[in-house]
């Protein structure tokens, strides 16, 4: 396995190439330079092409300075090495260019003498790698495997999407535990509320289902984008692999597209509604677009709970072209009347308006009430939306919480329903929407 | 409205009468006699043809003889004066006995020097009845209205069906507000927890909505029947009457019976889906009956929502021949597709199980996963019941925690849907179920 996923020779040497023709370039110019990530220490999957070089300034540049100057140098070393280049933003912006194949960000920061003093989240990187340098070896072989092992599971990468397990949050379990072994044994009994502080200095309680407190700041949660849910998928492929060894636990294998003839027969078997909301893509990086979908789907799951819709499952995805909403109901069809909660009795102005104004039997169609359930007043009026469908096709979904992007490009949307949500583009997200399956049932499945 | 409501002079002394007859003739068998209740002390509506009258006996005597030779003095004194008598059963076995058109409660009892030392709840009532006698002078008129009052708004009645206001605390509410429009004023503010101790020496803390702590006995709750919803309605009619004064609020008005054609009208309307189980109504009293009636109520709601059917209202009915339950769901079909919830995966052992037991995918029909939500495994099953009705029409209902004589009585049910939940027999019931309104809201319509 290990032969299969370490990286082979000439990969490295190609890789060191291209590092000792950028650090010299930096330096020449007045800047520290340092490599950081999997790169730095040699924890670096056979086929990854990444690396992370840094643009080390000093902590007196004001920041404007910092972004001006800093991205000045980084756009020249990519025009004189590379294809050109693209302007990149995570907390800070850099540089995005591909030399000689290698996908190689160029990241000014500050050169901070403790983590403490950082100014920003790109600043904490160089502690990490040297923290983690100082450490690993005798055990690049363990976090070479458990990164693999955790990207064959679907639970690898901190971005949005995956909620998973980063490459440093990979190597400090290794430090942990020991090895790719330890880390497994280990896994397979946590739960949720777990501290693991290799430095034994948390400063704080932190809130997250997996706590790995960050050793160069003990403020720092380094798996707080972990899900419970992937949390427990992890553990889950922890026991399986123990008690069931096997090459299949390193096989990376992507959805399986679920075919138009398919999907329809396993939504007739179903029996249940589904929708699905398309609308292009914004012109992003995933780890902006990602929340502001979640958070729509979230909106709109509620938005359809209140009108007493209950949807079953409901999932996201973003393609390159498009974005896609889908939900599940088992009930898209509701009768005229509609329970409407009123305030409770002993608030005796707001329970007076409340009769009042229903009393009188406002509007046409069916009304019961206003009567008492559990000391509150209740009363029955007419259903605004009978049909899942025509709330869905309504602009009351532009009235949920939406992120400002995802809002925008609703603007030119479709909505899809039963069989015909299905298109090519989303045929592996819906194939593992129907027939969902945890990473260790799927793997066991083949 | 009082000189409707107060007792005439000839039902007084048709009342007198009685009890000048049947009080020495207890006492010449031997046992002390005595008029509890609201004949007692005059706070007696007019056309209530009721008498409680207790049979004392010595606090020594043991509880074997206090039941064979108190039911055999009753039952002799019934058998003199009355038409024959009815066993009957509270707490303790008592007689029951038409006289001269009074409606008599012959019950034996330990006569007790203090309400701390009684045997069972009836030793208490004396204490009652010396405690009101001694402070009612100059209130029974209020008393009168409050009880009309409270009949009227249809929250009469300490029963299990009413779930509303004895007479004796109408009593204690005048004794503590001093006036009829004292407990109006008083009540328009209660709040739920509210606690009202005439004696300030409520010896523990209450935990129903409304508490007035019995002044002979500090353990007791006087209201511990009255429902939320009984009390809010209670408060309702008190704002109403206070607002605007009529005599509306005293006059008794039943629920008008709703008509086949009406009713089918109104469920057409609605839309929704109703199930009613008809059975033969127990041979016991009410407050035996309506408990198991209300449980059995709840076990069925409960089972149609683990079976996914969302009940929006359901009601039980006890009338002189049968008994009705009656639901009424927003939907009464579901796809085929259920979701089972398992374990969480933390829980090692019985997730494992699980995952064993559904990754094999029992059994035919749809089926997906075990995935993980929220850290737990869930599967999706085939559904065991698709309607609403299959559900009810199946022996599943008798596995519910009914009570005893009600699980009997349903050996010899019927399951009627839609518009042939109606029968004549439960039309006012049915129209008050489809046209539900709060007591105030019901006298405002008229």
């Amino acid at each position: 396995m290990l032969a299969e996923i370490r990286p082979r020779p000439d990969e490295l040497a190609h890789l060191q190439g291209v590092i000792d023709r950028l650090v010299p370039a930096i330096e020449a110019r007045g800047a520290g330079a340092m490599v950081v990530g999997s790169a730095s220490r040699g924890t670096w999957v056979r086929g990854d092409r990444d690396l992370d070089l840094f643009l080390l300034f000093p902590p007196g540049l004001d920041r404007d300075s910092l972004e001006r100057d800093g991205l000045a140098m980084a756009r020249a070393i990519a025009l004189e090495f590379g294809d050109g280049y693209r302007e990149k933003y995570a907390e800070h912006p850099y540089i995005n260019a591909t030399v000689d194949g290698i996908d190689v960000d160029l990241v000014p920061c500050y050169c901070v003498a403790s983590a403490t003093e950082i100014q920003s989240a790109v600043d904490r990187t160089p502690f990490h790698t040297r923290y983690v340098a100082e450490r690993i070896t005798g055990l690049v072989d363990d976090v070479l495997l458990l990164k693999q092992f955790a990207k064959a599971g679907g639970v690898y990468g901190s971005d949005q999407m995956t909620e998973g397990f980063a490459g440093y949050l990979c190597e400090l379990l290794v430090l942990r535990y020991g090895s790719f072994g330890g880390v497994l044994a280990g896994a397979s009994v946590w739960r949720p509320g777990i501290v693991i502080d290799l430095e034994g200095h948390a400063a704080k309680p932190f809130e997250e289902p997996l706590v790995v407190v960050d050793p160069v700041d003990p403020n720092r949660n380094v798996s707080a984008s972990v899900s419970l849910s992937k949390m427990m998928a992890f553990v889950e492929l922890a026991r399986g692999y123990l008690a069931a060894p096997s090459a299949a636990f390193f096989e990376v294998r992507p959805d399986p597209p679920m075919e138009a003839g398919a999907f329809a027969d396993a939504l007739a078997e179903r029996g249940t509604a589904l929708f699905a909301l398309r609308f292009p893509t914004p012109n992003l990086i995933e780890d902006v677009v990602v929340p502001q979908l979640r958070k729509s789907l979230d909106g709109l799951v509620q938005l359809l709970a209140r009108n007493g819709f209950v949807v079953n499952r409901a999932d996201c995805e973003m393609g390159p072209d498009h974005c896609l909403l889908v939900f599940e109901l088992l009930v898209d069809a509701l009768p005229a009347v509609a329970r409407h909660q009123g305030p409770p009795l002993w608030n005796g102005e707001n329970a007076g308006k409340f009769r009042e104004k229903y009393a009188a039997r406002p509007g046409a169609g069916p009304f019961a009430g206003p009567f008492i359930e559990d000391g509150r007043y209740v009363v029955e009026v007419p259903r605004r939306y009978r049909t899942a469908g025509g709330l869905l096709g309504s602009d009351e979904i532009l009235g949920v919480s939406l992120g400002k992007n995802v809002r925008r490009a609703l603007g030119d949307r479709e909505l899809l329903a039963g069989r015909d949500c299905w298109s090519a583009e989303f045929a592996p997200f819906l194939g593992a929407f129907l027939d969902p399956a945890s990473p260790l049932v799927r793997l066991e499945r083949g």
